[in-house]
């Protein structure tokens, strides 16, 4: 059995639509259809979910949300009418659109996240109703009737165990279950979203649940690529990777599936496979627990800037038991979440996203690092880029980091960082943002374009 | 000003304490002498410091200590012989110590440092009677009486700050200053030493309270060599470096200079040399603030095994603030100091020196980090070595990584870890063990023997 999710873009036009029925009636195995809103059908159109927050905030504003709430139902009618669908599903989410408005907004963020989570809700029913349109069993499922709860936290809600269990029964039905993605409802009843891309998150919850011998997740593109596709030009396509490798490339800017929708796939062990709505013959990405390593010791290079150093030292810091722990202590303090921390003998340099700290918190920490650590000195490093570069096949490859860090040289990139050696499939770099595009081009030249001799 | 401090090989007999008066009067600017006590004449010897501690515990025990009280004592008198001193130096050192094997035992730390110390605050005697007999104006100088003042931990000992003000009035006193190094003493007037080495310690001190000009330290070796010489034969000898990387070479395997040593010198700026007693005119090796960069990248490569890491990982651990702080704290509840962590996204590993672990305790502390962390996975690596790769010229040189990993790669070395980027003057390459001598005569190669075409 396969769970198959469909992302905005392959949901943003009746045309679209037609697509998503072909694929889905085409394996008898897909038997439940994960939906996310109604997307962009060009690149300056509005998704619907973006409609329906400003919509909730004008409704909080006490101001009239007209012209979002004429734009919403205009894009489920103009779905409707392309495929043409009865009247009455159109009236179904026009009713339901008016109840959730005129509901309890004594709690905002509860409300916003009722009026989000319309735009997958009432789009599961209008998926449902065309598949049924054309003669196929199709049911639109109630995440509150199915067992979907989650946490109370508005916008970043998380399954609770109990879900996985309720779900299972979902198995049992005939024909093809419709599940709305990006929320569930908390044991009191309420509307609560996952966090942004939560369709995914749905989609693995389901996975997971249902026991799954696949996860297909439909988006635009026809494979993760394995470099930025905006800095080299038509990079090489990944046919397989493993979640380890996927999880280091997303969080280094590969964007392509939210890394916290893969958690509940991994700990079910099962695959997901990421294709293209647009073009469902190429066989797309494969995402497994473990792949045959036969394609060089690099599978993939991402990068990310937007880094700072805070650099401390202190002679003989390295017979002060407890130091770094304080040191740590510290930025807690200030809810500040650090990514890797490189030691000399005497000093250590802490590395963060620079957007979590404002000058007044910067002031604050390196005065009490100096002050209650009594360090020698601390400076910090702006403008930073981490590199990462990934790959399950670097454990058996002795001369990876002697071909990475020789690329950087030849290409005048000088390496402010390495971090390597606990992860096992994946080296980072640090450079200045300025040498970002240069040194992930000289990576994948390295790595991935074959010498001509 | 010059402080001079001779170490044991060099007053181990009356020929070399002949060399010492040579190189003490061949320089008017060496007015202060620090001494250790006599060290071995011959690999077989024994030191007199040794032969203290085994008298100590033997008096501990209501045992005779009669053999090493002689020994010492022989020691002694054949020098004075070897000299023709008169007898009246030998016979204040057989005073002394039977009036220091009489005192209070209620203490067993306090007693041994008692005894040891008295193997240089003797030696610092005679060498004040011998300089004396050669008609030079030399004092003995009791470190109690010129205000040295330590804190009261055995064998431990450290200097309190206003003994600094204290000593400099050393600087007015006439003739040559003969200093007994290793102790001092504790406010309620009790000796204590310093950590073994302790006569390093002392000069420094010394020559950072006296305001001196360079502190010279004269052992047995021509020179710091830029590698071990157990490894690599005939290295090539370092002229200068500076206290950033003596601190980094003597970190990890560099024993020439105890590194604690260095600390006082280096607060106040003052150029360390490192001489020849057996070969005064050799440069030597001078230790500074600052160097000029003209010698390539790297100046030495140093190496230590008895490593082990613990490998810590948790899915989406990255987003989890608090962590390393609580994994930090988990060592430190157990007194472990560790000296890296090389961090992936979901994993870390803390390197450890082995020798601080049974076990058990590796055990608890595994439980601990399991349990209270919830972490996925925990396992630990034994016999890892960490090579450091050290030199100023580091910051401006490109592709000094490129060249140490590729050496690495040719060699078949496996790099287990690798952590650059928080000291300019190094890189860390954690290899296993039965790959350090390998790993390092490539680097040294690499670096340090010109390429012949």
């Amino acid at each position: 059995m396969k769970v198959v999710k469909f992302g905005g873009s392959s949901l943003a036009s009746g045309k679209q639509l037609e697509k998503v029925f072909q694929i889905v009636t085409a394996d008898p195995e897909r038997k439940v259809v994960v939906v996310s809103a109604p997307g962009k059908r060009y690149a300056e159109d509005t998704k619907v979910t973006d409609l329906l927050i400003e919509c909730a905030e004008l409704c909080l504003q006490n101001k009239n949300p007209k012209v979002q709430l004429d734009n919403v139902l205009g894009r489920y009618a103009s779905i409707a009418e392309e495929l043409r669908l009865s009247d009455a599903v159109i009236r179904e989410i026009h009713d339901d659109l008016l109840t959730r408005m005129a509901s309890d907004k004594s709690k905002p963020d509860r409300f916003i996240d009722l009026l989000k989570a319309s735009g997958e809700d009432n789009n599961a029913k209008l998926v449902a109703a065309y598949f049924q349109s054309q003669g196929i069993e199709a049911h639109y499922v109630d995440p509150k009737e199915a067992g979907l709860l989650v946490s109370d936290e508005p916008g970043n809600a998380q399954a609770l165990p109990e879900s996985y269990e309720r779900l299972f029964s979902l198995n049992e039905r005939s024909g093809i279950q419709v599940f709305p993605g990006f929320f569930g409802y908390s044991l009191s009843g309420e509307v609560f979203t996952f966090s942004r891309s939560g369709s995914d998150i749905t989609g693995s919850i389901l996975a997971n649940a249902l026991k799954a011998d696949l996860y297909e997740n439909f988006t635009d593109v026809d494979a993760v690529y394995s470099v930025n596709p905006s800095i080299v030009q038509k990079p090489k396509e990944i046919k397989e990777l493993t979640y380890r490798e996927m999880r280091e490339l997303s969080y280094a800017g590969f964007t392509v599936l939210h890394d916290e929708a893969l958690v509940p796939a991994f700990r079910a062990g099962i695959p997901v496979n990421i294709k293209n709505t647009n073009n469902p013959a190429a066989p797309g990405t494969l995402i497994v627990n473990e792949r045959d390593n036969t394609n060089g010791p690099v599978i993939g290079i991402a990068s990310d800037k937007g880094f700072c150093s805070i650099y401390v030292s202190k002679y003989l810091m390295n017979r002060e038991i407890g130091f770094g722990r304080k040191l740590l202590g510290v930025l807690e303090d200030y809810g500040l979440s650090y990514e890797h921390t490189p030691s000399g003998i005497d000093d250590v340099s802490v590395i963060l996203r620079e957007n979590q700290l404002d000058e007044k918190v910067m002031v604050e920490v390196i005065d009490r690092i100096k002050n209650e650590l009594q360090a020698d000195e601390v400076k910090v490093a702006h403008s930073l880029s981490l590199i990462m570069v990934v790959g399950e096949g670097m454990r058996r490859n002795v001369g990876t980091m002697a071909r990475a860090s020789k690329a950087l040289a030849n290409a005048s990139v000088n390496i402010e960082m390495i971090n390597q050696g606990s992860s096992e499939v994946s080296m980072m770099f640090g450079v200045k943002e300025v040498d970002e595009k240069r040194a992930v081009k000289a990576l994948y030249e390295e790595f991935f374009v074959p010498v001509t001799v």
